[in-house]
């Protein structure tokens, strides 16, 4: 047995479920357990759209809306789910409750799956798959470093188009930002922003990107998930009367930001404080950011976007 | 038990390893027992890179380019392997012998893999994985049906840019393509060829397209898979003295083409009949691709390409 493994025997013999929970298609599993088939065309074909949903203090931050894009992720891709939508809103929180986790990342996905054995080579009777896991809550930044702010670049890759995959189907296609990520991290950066083919400002690997330019906020319109958090920001910014708009945003006026932040379920509002080792606002996290993010934590207490998780 | 679940029974009662064999990153099972972690990155963020290689009358056809392009892909992605190459070859060879295939679709991949349980977030630290799998060999197009040709169309989805995605790393980013698919069959035709951002040919899901005008064969230079079937169209074009050039080619040039076909391992060399409905070389295969098509199943007989499976 390697030093791995021993690690993880060790940790698995206390309690199966330390590490997080899976559910593999059937039933709920501890995470190292769950598998899914080497045939499932989620991964052969990267077949598959995907939602992360948090939660926490023991409660999931605006689960129905994360649920309603996951819908409209898969039916946009002509799935068939075997379970319903409400079975598959119960399973992650069944889950979670297994997992005894009180802040979690919770993942989803649905995959175009197996083919039928009678008629293999057509797509369209494949049988669709649900697989989920719920982990400790994930930081895409420290809690602690999101009050210094993160370095990132503008990186060389361009996001991939929407007209070859489409960005509003959160979807498994990485690769351009894998290799961003992989940019910034060798030029001693934390992770980077993408720009489109055109030059404008798309997403970041995992997340949506504000830019704040005399007091309103402004994200791209296009080429981008819809994320949660980002819809999410634009509530804050209504309620704190702040002016928020998605557009167009040129790497020029990325450049010449007061303040950059990004945002995501992993993480949630993340300021930059420094953009190809130039300083944003004074290098260090900038005001208007600041209040968002406090907003948008005290948000989590509201019972309007919680589904509390019986733990019982 | 279902009616699919009892198929599967009765079908592995007989024989374990009559649909296939797998390999689950330590040893061959039976390909339905084949599963892969849940949380590898090469599901989860498509962090992953493939290679197909046929077994053709029991034995493999150009094993040696397979793993050489393979092995470049793995290390383009920055993976330290599990196995030695030669170790992932025999891996191979054992899986063919045990499922007793004499024709088979032998699949290979790298993944990023699983994180390090002490350092979770550095991506250099992943622990890589390889997967695999053979089974009866498969046709993208009916060995009869290549006989009539294929109908095809010119797909209104773009390519990924290989400014964003690689595709000399053969890679599971198939959206573009699984989108381009659906059109097609959705058209009444049978698959689909995408073009690039600049409206000049690149591949279709699965195959590289070569295009005849005036005894010429003109391949894409860019935007594509560097194939093993389309490098062997070129050694043959040499051996039979028909000039044979990699260059762009615009719609254009694919419209006003004499003949076209496709070419992949998974089915070799197929001839085109139509293209959005219009006869391509009067409606039926051209001289030239047959004359190719002949040369390149006579080539699976030729021991310099050959290795040979032992099923003792």
């Amino acid at each position: 047995m390697s030093v791995e493994e021993a690690k993880i025997t060790a940790s698995q013999e206390a309690d199966p479920y330390s590490l997080g929970a899976g559910f593999n298609g059937t039933e709920i599993v501890p995470i190292l357990e769950a598998q899914i088939p080497l045939v499932d065309m989620g991964f052969l074909h990267s077949d598959v759209c995907y939602d992360v949903v948090s939660v926490w203090k023991g409660s999931f931050f605006r689960l129905n809306e994360h649920m309603d894009r996951f819908e409209r992720s898969y039916e946009g891709l002509g799935f068939s789910m075997p379970y319903t939508k409400e079975q598959m809103r119960q399973i992650l929180i069944d889950m979670v409750a297994r997992a005894g986790l009180r802040d979690a990342y919770v993942y989803m996905c649905a995959t175009r799956g197996l083919p039928d054995l009678d008629d293999p080579r057509d797509m369209e009777k494949y049988h669709q798959c649900f697989y989920a896991f719920a982990i400790p809550f994930v930081w895409i930044v420290d809690p602690e470093d999101q009050k210094i702010g993160t370095d990132v670049i503008v990186s060389s890759v361009p996001r991939i188009p929407k007209e070859s995959v489409d960005p509003t189907i959160k979807n498994h296609h990485w690769g351009d930002l894998t290799r961003a990520d992989r940019e910034a991290r060798g030029k001693g950066a934390k992770t980077a922003l993408l720009l489109d083919f055109d030059g404008n400002l798309a997403e970041g690997p995992g997340f949506n990107v504000f830019v704040i330019k005399d007091g309103k906020l402004l994200t791209p319109d296009d080429n981008v998930l819809l994320g949660i958090t980002r819809l999410t920001v634009f509530d804050l910014a209504e309620e704190m009367n702040i002016e928020a708009k998605a557009c167009k945003v040129p790497v020029e006026t990325l450049r010449a930001a007061d303040e950059i932040f990004m945002c995501t379920t992993a993480g949630g509002i993340m300021p930059v404080k420094s953009l190809d080792g130039k300083p944003v606002s004074g290098g260090k996290p900038g005001p208007i950011t600041m209040k968002l993010r406090e907003a948008f934590w005290k948000a989590h207490d509201d019972t309007k976007y919680s589904t509390p998780v019986n733990y019982d």
